[in-house]
């Protein structure tokens, strides 16, 4: 008997039955549902969750060997092959430089999640659209045209970003306790454009970097394609291990480490002062530099510290955007940093795009100004917080727990079984969710799984979860 | 007597002259509108400039020396110390690595340009802001919100750019006989970010890489920062030198050519049918791909040929944008190319910034849509023509000679002095230029500079540059 979770397969249809299911499987390959690498459910799990019997399922696999897409592994069991073309250029690499080659997993997951529908996607990484302020958007955008001194505007705008932006964002900071200028604010494409930005200035092949572990898939993708070293800095319901951090600093001399302060994704914690302090006096000691990614700022308690506050952007360099809290569609982000390291930043952004636009960036900058995206903010922060309570209560109904405390707009789930093994029988349930595997450095499986407040609030999704769990136990 | 073209010094200011003088400077210097390595005027030039005596202007420059802002050299005169800290890594870093420095020259020049009033601009790069359509904008940016059936646009977008400007781009490129469905099209934050998103996926340090000599400066300084070797291919009257080409391509088995087919920036020209073709038999024999930059296309005749057109997408890449023909400020471009080269520059992408913004991507289709952009195109290509007529006048008035037929937005002009050194006393009088050097790719000075034909309609410019090369002719 099928559990449930699948769409029959058609019994009376003219094609066979391993027909039809290496068809399902096939294309879910093509698609990069599932990954090259990824493991096929063993030929019984596989029977049952299809309801047919393991002959069909051997059939299928068969044909789907067959067909190049899957290879069978000796005592392992069957995992899709890497079908993309082998890297033309493998011969002719020096050995010396950095690997080019970008690991397909991370972008092809994530581009699963842009094209997910939020609400049957509790994996999702940001807010999805009915949370967002439409008005304030709409407004913003037609202040534009309407009563905006400057006028429309049609030049490249200045390398640097909107002035009127950065001034905003310079009282945006000066809340925070960051006291920076708007000459040391550099406007960008999305916060990721400013890590990115970052890590083509300041880094090169070969030099190591401490990360956050769990961390993002994206991020640790861009750092491995440059070259990077990471040297993961294990991160649970306590913060970042910073005796471990000690520990690496000493042994790798790194030359940064990148950090989600607060409400780090995807544990939701948020650095203590304490800890801060900490671990600005281990970078002073081991002489690395901070990029303090705070995307996720302002769904944060007002008070929460932060790294640029109490170094003063002398080693820390403090990213920002507008995704989490905005919309991800302006792509506007920003970096505040020392002048000295500003410069360098600013000519990579020339050289990689000219300007950023200085329309949607004018846009922000009149979302900031009255207050409007601070009230934004806040209605947000209290909708999460019921959205917490809602999804906690949920959890424990089905005798879930979390690994971290619940803030801000992720959760940390603990199931007790591998997630990556888990997000095949979710998926194939319709719903999106996204494995701890993700946001490991080293792409490690393990039982925790991050979950977005305000997407998994559909009793159906963890009586589901619950579901899949208790079959991947039963054997 | 000062030259008119200096404001003057304050006689009877309580500081003495040369301080006066040495300030003036020495902002000039912090501005960067006078570059690290830039050679001062000649102690009697500088003195007849400003109407003060040689022995004033040596004091000036004692005092520059003495603040560590210039140095001199002996024999050769005054130069502008470069003052920015030298990079601190330098021992660290390894032999095969890339060069990661930024050419400074090229990026402050750049950013110069952004800043410049477009009226006292001959050298800008693009039209000034009253050629553009402020109407089809400003309307495009209306109908975001009012007839357009998906609404407010709120998720980051697909990875690929907006459905909707992908199917118009693929329109657009069908007029031009490239078939590139949908699928085969990436948008980009710009044509330049399109070109960095190529280099970064396709090339590697230590590859050699044709372009066009003279090319553009942001290009140069983005390929050297990626420590890609440049093979210059002459570029003239005639187009580029293709037997040099198949000599480079001989010798040095580059991976890719860079070039500009249509309306090339800096000398006009357009590639013909029989020079398309032979390229593409190069290409073919020596084994590189060309990226076809046609940032230009709007604004050249109909039927130009594009070496996509001829090659079917094989072994070209095709890029465009919309910052000379919509407006600079949108920051939109693409990319075509074969599926399979397709998907890793979309990895790239998503590594380097998410998404682009599917706000202004659906602007620009809104613009394409309907055929306003293209007779908004028209226009200007008949404005254009009619500037190129009166430039043409204005600089046969004044004795001056062009390096290659006028076509499109630029005009290569020859002074018959070093354009480099001419940009100094110009800029002092007000006019921003773009000497020779800035599109060479070994920042080879030269007699020749790029004219735009939008802004160089002012007679006063003409008998300025008149008096500035008779002034340095004179000895």
């Amino acid at each position: 008997m099928p559990t449930g979770t699948h769409p029959p397969l058609q019994r009376d249809a003219s094609q066979p039955l391993a027909g039809q299911l290496a068809d399902r499987y096939a294309q879910r390959i093509r698609e990069r549902l599932l990954l090259p690498g990824a493991r096929l459910p063993s030929v019984r799990d596989c029977a049952r969750q299809h309801g047919v019997s393991p002959h069909t399922v051997v059939a299928a696999y068969d044909q789907l060997q067959a067909a190049g897409l899957l290879e069978a592994r000796r005592q392992r069991g069957f995992f899709v092959r890497d079908t993309r073309p082998a890297p033309q250029r493998a011969a002719r690499t020096p050995a010396a430089t950095a690997p080019r080659q970008v690991p397909m997993d991370a972008t092809a997951l994530i581009r699963g999640m842009f094209e997910a529908d939020a609400a049957r996607s509790p994996g999702l990484g940001t807010l999805p659209a009915d949370w967002l302020d439409p008005a304030l958007l709409q407004s913003a955008l037609r202040r534009l045209r309407e009563d905006d001194g400057d006028g429309l505007q049609l030049g490249y705008g200045d390398p640097s970003g909107d002035a009127r932006l950065r001034a905003a964002l310079s009282h945006r900071l000066a809340d925070l306790g960051i006291h920076a200028g708007p000459a040391q604010i550099l406007t960008t494409h999305g916060a990721t454009h400013a890590l990115d930005l970052l890590i083509r200035t300041h880094l090169q092949p070969g030099d190591a970097v401490l990360v956050d572990d769990p961390g993002w898939a994206i991020l640790f993708a861009r750092l491995t394609q440059a070259g990077i070293r990471l040297l993961p800095v294990p991160r649970g319901a306590n913060g970042p291990d910073l005796d471990v951090l000690a520990t690496l600093a000493a042994a790798h001399a790194p030359r940064a480490y990148l950090t989600v302060s607060v409400l780090h994704n995807p544990t939701g914690h948020s650095l203590n002062l304490a800890d801060a302090h900490r671990l600005l006096r281990l970078a002073d000691e081991h002489d690395f530099t901070i990029v303090e990614d705070d995307s996720y700022g302002f769904l944060a308690p007002e008070h929460s510290p932060r790294l640029a506050a109490l170094d003063g952007l002398r080693r820390v360099t403090y990213v920002g955007g507008f995704s989490k809290v905005l919309t991800p569609a302006w792509r506007v982000g920003f970096l505040a940093a020392a002048p000295e390291r500003l410069a360098a930043v600013t000519d990579t952004k020339l050289l990689d795009g000219l300007t950023s636009s200085p329309v949607l960036e004018r846009a922000v900058a009149l979302c900031l100004e009255q207050g409007r995206l601070r009230r934004h903010a806040q209605r947000l922060r209290e909708r999460l917080a019921a959205a917490r309570q809602r999804v906690a209560a949920l959890a424990a109904a089905q005798g879930f727990g979390w690994a971290a405390p619940l803030e801000g707009l992720f959760g940390w789930l603990d199931v007790g079984v591998d997630t990556e093994r888990l997000a095949q029988p979710l998926l194939d349930a319709g719903w999106l969710v996204a494995p701890g595997a993700l946001f490991s450095a080293t792409r490690r499986p393990g039982s925790l799984m991050r979950l977005n407040m305000a997407t998994s609030q559909d009793p159906a999704f963890w009586r589901e979860l619950r579901a899949c769990v208790d079959a991947m136990r039963g054997h």
